[in-house]
């Protein structure tokens, strides 16, 4: 899993069937001092996360592991939001 | 997934079997910005995508989720077409 | 998929007995104008194709949903050989 | 699997539900010198490692085939403590 | 597949039982003019490999298509060991 900043929504009418109803967030990876890095990637939300929360993304076919993938065309999963980090004992993030 | 633009086509005659039928389209990653970054992809279409169109496409065995691409050795597959997406609130693309 | 041409042959008599008899082939991924990029990969050709003839292969599962590579340890499969591409309507290759 | 150093924690409370329980820590590969390098990443834990040490960890469905990990939507596991690594027959570490 | 040479090896013994009596190697690898090139990956021999030697190695799910590998958490698999390779005609390596 990657740690990630929710930065968007994507909005998308006209998809494959099984996708529909999923909501569509873009997310950023982070590195471990929480900084914004590299490409974005559209996940699907399963764990109700919000704009600018900090989370934990699954990729690949794991991403279809949660109960609102199985099955669906879809390789970036939201499975966690998280609440701290810590990096060789100091805190590095606190929700 | 990842938000791309639809650039062009890819045509072949002599392929797996199973690929029969199936439209080709080379699409390139984009950035938060809209910006085309990254190498391009060839993906099956899976929902009438169109040239320049903005998609989402889903790569690894997700790519086989859907009807037309399940049990085919595709790799990558256009899942939805997007109408819109923002970042920090501010709207980035509309279709 | 990625657009690729194949650059080469590898030969190997030393090896999982499940992939006897497949062809190994050297291929390097090709950008939307058709140039050579990145670190070549060692492709199952699935579809007869030659050397310096441009493919496109799959990887990862996908790369076993072929008649010759199911339940193969193979990770990259030529699955079909490109007649042309175009890019923003204008043609990129043709064979 | 990559060779990692544990170099930190990650506390989630709000998760899909089948990933209760299990010990998510932050990771970063290492290269043949022992040197940290690329981004971190976040694995769940099977073998009981601890801070600083020295592991290997697997991705993608890979990282589903452990007791802990089956069926959940996770990437990456830990799946080994790794004593010592040489290269060309010198130590590179040791425990 | 990518071509690689195995630069060492790793032990463990406290790891995932399912990955007991498996010989972890250290692989670099090859571009197609036979360099050494990226980050090393720790993959199962599931051929007989030794030190030195040029071999493929497969990743993913695919990495668990071989006897020893099957339903492990392995996500690198040596199997194969190069003979020679070629590009253009002309030969690269020849054990």
């Amino acid at each position: 899993m990657l740690l990630a900043k929710v930065i968007g929504t994507v909005v998308s009418s006209r998809k494959e069937q099984s996708m529909t109803g999923l909501k569509l967030l873009l997310v950023r990876p982070l590195d471990a001092e929480g900084k914004e890095t590299g490409a974005p990637v559209v996940a699907v939300d399963a764990v109700g996360a919000g704009p600018h929360e900090v989370v934990l993304f699954a990729t690949g076919s794991s991403a279809r592991q949660t109960e609102v993938t199985t099955n669906r065309p879809c390789d970036a999963v939201i499975m966690a939001i998280v609440d701290s980090w810590e990096v060789g004992g100091e805190g590095k993030y606190k929700k």
